[in-house]
C-alpha cells in the first residue's frame, strides 16, 4: 500500500481503532494454523458503514482485503498472504438479540458463539452449532467458515441455523439476504452462498439465526472398544435403532494415551477406541436411548460401557473430550489439524487408512472427531523447523485427502479450504466445478480485493504446508 | 428454432422421447399455475450424457431451454414463455436407492417425491420434505423450487436434506457438487446454490439427499378457534412450552366454508380459524406433548379440541386438511396460489390483514398454510377471463406482497418467483441484492439459454398476472 493510502484510511478511524505499528502488525499475522503473514495496516470497525467504505477504498485501489474474527482459523482463513487492510470485525459486538416469540436470535458478527448459546438457553432456546473453538470463536466467523462442531449428525451444520444475513459485497455496496422466516425461496440463496465462502464474497455484518427449543436433558455414556471397527460397528447399530444421538466423539489409540499422558484420569490406555455418545430430549426419551444405546455397545463387543449418573459424572466424561486439544497440542510443537470427512459407514476404513498413513510416514498423528456425521480430525504432531520431517507431514497429508476423497468423503468437514487446502480442491471438484465457482468470484469480486490467496490455488502453487 | 436445428435434435432421441406435433407442444403447454405458452420441441431424456449434448446445442444455437418435473409449480416455473426446447425429466427416474447404514437416498430428478418417502419409510428412514404435491411432483422439481410442505418448522425445508448433486451447467457441462457426508465446506457451497434456483442455474440428474430416523409415533389433534388471532396465540404458547410441533395447519373461516361446502364432515363453519396441530417423537413423548397442546388451545380460547384417539380419527383430521386444495378449485375456474410467508409472530397481523385485502378489492380469498413457520397461502378465486376482476386481482397480490415483506417476511416460502412474481423481487431484495443474483446468472448462462424470462423481471415488464 502507498503512504497517502493509509492516511486515506486513518482519516476514517479513531486511532483507538487503527493500528500500524510493527508490534501491532506482527499480533495480526497469524491465526491457528502456522503460517505467519504480516498486513499493512488494521483497522476495527463498528459500524457497517465504515465497513462500507473501506471496502469502496480498496476496490478502487485494489488492495487486498483481509477481514478476521479471533483467527481461530485452522486452514489459514484469515491470514493476510499478500499485505494490505486487515479488517479486525471482533470488536462490531454491539447487537445479540433473542426473539423469543419467532424464535430467531440476530446477532452482530463479532458476538463470540458461547454467548449466543448462553442467550438463548436463558429464555429456553438453544442454538445448537457449537464448534470446540466457541468460547473464543465469533460468529461471523463461524458463519463464513460453517465451521459446526460435534452436532451436525443430529442437527445439521451452521449453515442450517442461518435465515438472513447483511453483508458488505467486495465492491462495498450493503446488501440484505434472506430475512426472518424458515421458509424463503425468494431468488437465489445468497443467504447459504455466503456462509461458508471464508470471506471471498462477502463481509457478513448481521445475522438472522434460527433456534429451536432447548432439549430437556441430556444423557451421557462413555464406551471403549478394542479397535475402531467394533466401536464403527456400534455407531452404526444406534443408527439402525432409531436413536439420533445429539453428539458421539470418537477418539483412536493415540489421542486416549495422550490425553491420559496429559492428565491422568484412569482411561483405558489399551484401549482401540472410545466413544463417548449423548443423547438429548425429553427426561423418558433419553433415559431410553440411552439404555439401548449401552445394551448396543454391550453386544458390539465394548470393553466397558459408562453412563453419568448425574451431571458430576456427565462433566467428567466430556472432559476426557475437552483435554484432547490441549493435550495433543503439548506432543509438540506444530500441529496441523486436518478435517477429512467421509461417509459415516466408511468410518473404520478410514480410520485403517489413517493408521496405515500414520505408520508409512513415521509420523506422530492421532485422531478423534465426531463419528455421527463422519467428521474426522486426524492431527498430526510434528516441528515446523524440521524440513525433513515436514516434507512427510505433506505427503501424508495428500494421502489423507485423498483417502476422504476415494471414500466418498470431503477434503474438509468444517475447517475450510483457506491457504492450506486450496492445491486440492479440484481433486474433489474438478475443473468444471472449480470454474463455476472462480465465476461467482470473479463476478462479485472482479478485482479480487477480498480475502485473496485463499481457496484458489495461485497458477504453480502445489502444496502449502511448508509456506 | 430452425427447422435443421429441430432435425438435429431428433437425431439424439428415438421418436417415442422426441416430441413435435401440435397437440403434443400444447400439452407442454401450462403447469399448475395460468399461463400458456407454446415449446417449439419436447424431449425425453434418460441419461446425463443426452441432457448435456442438448444443452451444449441448445447453448451453441442460443436457444431457450426449459427443463420440467411434473409442472406442479403455482408459479409458472417452467413455462416455455421463449419457445425452445421442453426437457420433460419426468422419465429419468431409473435410480431410488436408500443406503440405510449411512442414512442417505441416491435419486434421479423423475422420481416422485412420495415413492422416496415410501422407500425410506420401509427401512425406518424419514424423508421430511413433504409439498402437497408429493404424490405427482418429482424430487427434481421440488429441488429446484425448494418446496417444502408443513414440516418447516420442526425438520427446516428442501435444502436442508440436499446434501450432493449432480448438475449439467448451462454451457453443458457434467459437475458433482458436494457429496455423501452433512458436513462439506470444499468451497463454495453450489448445492444450496442450485437447490432453489428455478432451473436458471442447472439441470439436476442426480440428488444425494440426506434422512433421518423415522419418529415412532404422531399425535394429532383439531382445534378450532373464534378467530385467527386466539389461534395464533396458542400457537405461539405450544412453541414457548418447548414443544416443536412437526406440522401445525391453519385454515381461515373461508377456508372452513369451502371444505365443508365441497364435502360436509361437521367443521364448525362460524369459527374464525382452524389448527391442525401434529406432535412425532416416542410413543411417551407424543402423548405427553399432545396432552400439553391440548391444554394450551384450551387455555388460548379454542372453541373446540379433538385430539385423535386413533389413526382412523387421525386420518379424518388431516382429510379436512387435504380437501382444502380441491374445495378451494370447485369455488370458480382460477385459482392464484400465493404463499407469501412472515416471520411467525406476525401471523395474527398478517391474517387480518388478508382480510382486509379481500375487503378492498372484493375478492374471493381463502386463507390457509403452514402456521408454524409463517408459510400462508392467501388463494384468490377468480376467473382469467373476467378482466375487470383480474385487475383487481392483480392490485390484491401486489398488496400482499408488500404486506408480507412490510412485516419482515417474504414474497414466496415455497412456490419459487418463476414468472408470476418476477417483478416484484426488487421489492424484496433491492436493486443491488438482484444484481448480484443476476451477475451469478450471468457467468454461468452467458448466453441465458436456461429458462429465460423467469425470476428477473424483463424490461418493463410489472404485473404478469394477467399474461
Amino acid at each position: 500500500m502507498e503512504n497517502w493510502q493509509i492516511e486515506q484510511l486513518h482519516t476514517l478511524f479513531p486511532s483507538e481503532r487503527f493500528f500500524t505499528s510493527t508490534a501491532d502488525l506482527y499480533s495480526y499475522s497469524f491465526d491457528a494454523s502456522f503460517g505467519e503473514y504480516i498486513p499493512e495496516v488494521i483497522c476495527q470497525p463498528l459500524h457497517v458503514e465504515e465497513i462500507s467504505t473501506v471496502v469502496k477504498k480498496a476496490n478502487e485501489w485494489k488492495v487486498p482485503i483481509y477481514p478476521r474474527g479471533s483467527a481461530t482459523s485452522l486452514s489459514g482463513g484469515p491470514l493476510p498472504v499478500k499485505g494490505g487492510i486487515v479488517l479486525d470485525m471482533s470488536q462490531m459486538k454491539d447487537t445479540l438479540t433473542i426473539d423469543q416469540e419467532n424464535m430467531i436470535a440476530t446477532v452482530s458478527p463479532g458476538v463470540l458463539t458461547a454467548d449466543i448459546h448462553r442467550a438463548a438457553e436463558e429464555v429456553g432456546l438453544f442454538y445448537p452449532p457449537d464448534p470446540s473453538s466457541a468460547l473464543i470463536s465469533t460468529i461471523g466467523g463461524n458463519l463464513l467458515e460453517n465451521s459446526s462442531g460435534p452436532k451436525g449428525l443430529k442437527y445439521g451444520t451452521t449453515k442450517e441455523y442461518v435465515i438472513g444475513l447483511e453483508v458488505v459485497t467486495p465492491t462495498g455496496e450493503i446488501v440484505k439476504t434472506g430475512g426472518k422466516t424458515v421458509k424463503n425461496v425468494t431468488g437465489f440463496d445468497l443467504t447459504r452462498l455466503i456462509v461458508g465462502s471464508e470471506g471471498l464474497l462477502g463481509i457478513v455484518t448481521e445475522a438472522t439465526l434460527r433456534l429451536i427449543p432447548k432439549p430437556q436433558a441430556q444423557k451421557t455414556l462413555l464406551a471403549t472398544f478394542h479397535s475402531p471397527v467394533d466401536c464403527g460397528k456400534a455407531i452404526t447399530e444406534v443408527l439402525r435403532h432409531g436413536v439420533l444421538p445429539a453428539a458421539m466423539e470418537l477418539m483412536d489409540n493415540a489421542c486416549i494415551r495422550a490425553v491420559e499422558h496429559f492428565q491422568p484420569s484412569g482411561l483405558p490406555i489399551d484401549a482401540g477406541a472410545l466413544l463417548i455418545l449423548e443423547v438429548d430430549g425429553t427426561d423418558v426419551s433419553t433415559e431410553n436411548e440411552i439404555g439401548h444405546c449401552q445394551t448396543i455397545c454391550e453386544h458390539a463387543g465394548a470393553i466397558s460401557v459408562q453412563v453419568a449418573n448425574n451431571e458430576e459424572e456427565r462433566a467428567a466424561i466430556w472432559k476426557a473430550r475437552k483435554m484432547v486439544s490441549p493435550a495433543v497440542t503439548e506432543l509438540g510443537p506444530t500441529k496441523i489439524s486436518e478435517d477429512a470427512t467421509v461417509p459415516r459407514g466408511k468410518i473404520p476404513e478410514m480410520m485403517e487408512r489413517l493408521q496405515e498413513i500414520r505408520e508409512r510416514y513415521q509420523l506422530n498423528l492421532v485422531v478423534f472427531g465426531h463419528a455421527g456425521d463422519g467428521n474426522l480430525h486426524p492431527n498430526i504432531i510434528t516441528d515446523k523447523r524440521n524440513t525433513e520431517e515436514m516434507k512427510r507431514v505433506e505427503d501424508a497429508v495428500s494421502d489423507i485427502f485423498e483417502t476422504a476423497v476415494e471414500l466418498g468423503g470431503t477434503l474438509s468437514g468444517e475447517h475450510g479450504i483457506g491457504l492450506l487446502k486450496a492445491p486440492y480442491l479440484e481433486m474433489e471438484y474438478g475443473t468444471a466445478g472449480v470454474n463455476l465457482m472462480k465465476s461467482i468470484k470473479h463476478a462479485w469480486d472482479p478485482n479480487h480485493v477480498l480475502n485473496p490467496g485463499k481457496m484458489f490455488a495461485e497458477e504453480g502453487q502445489t502444496k502449502v504446508v511448508l509456506t
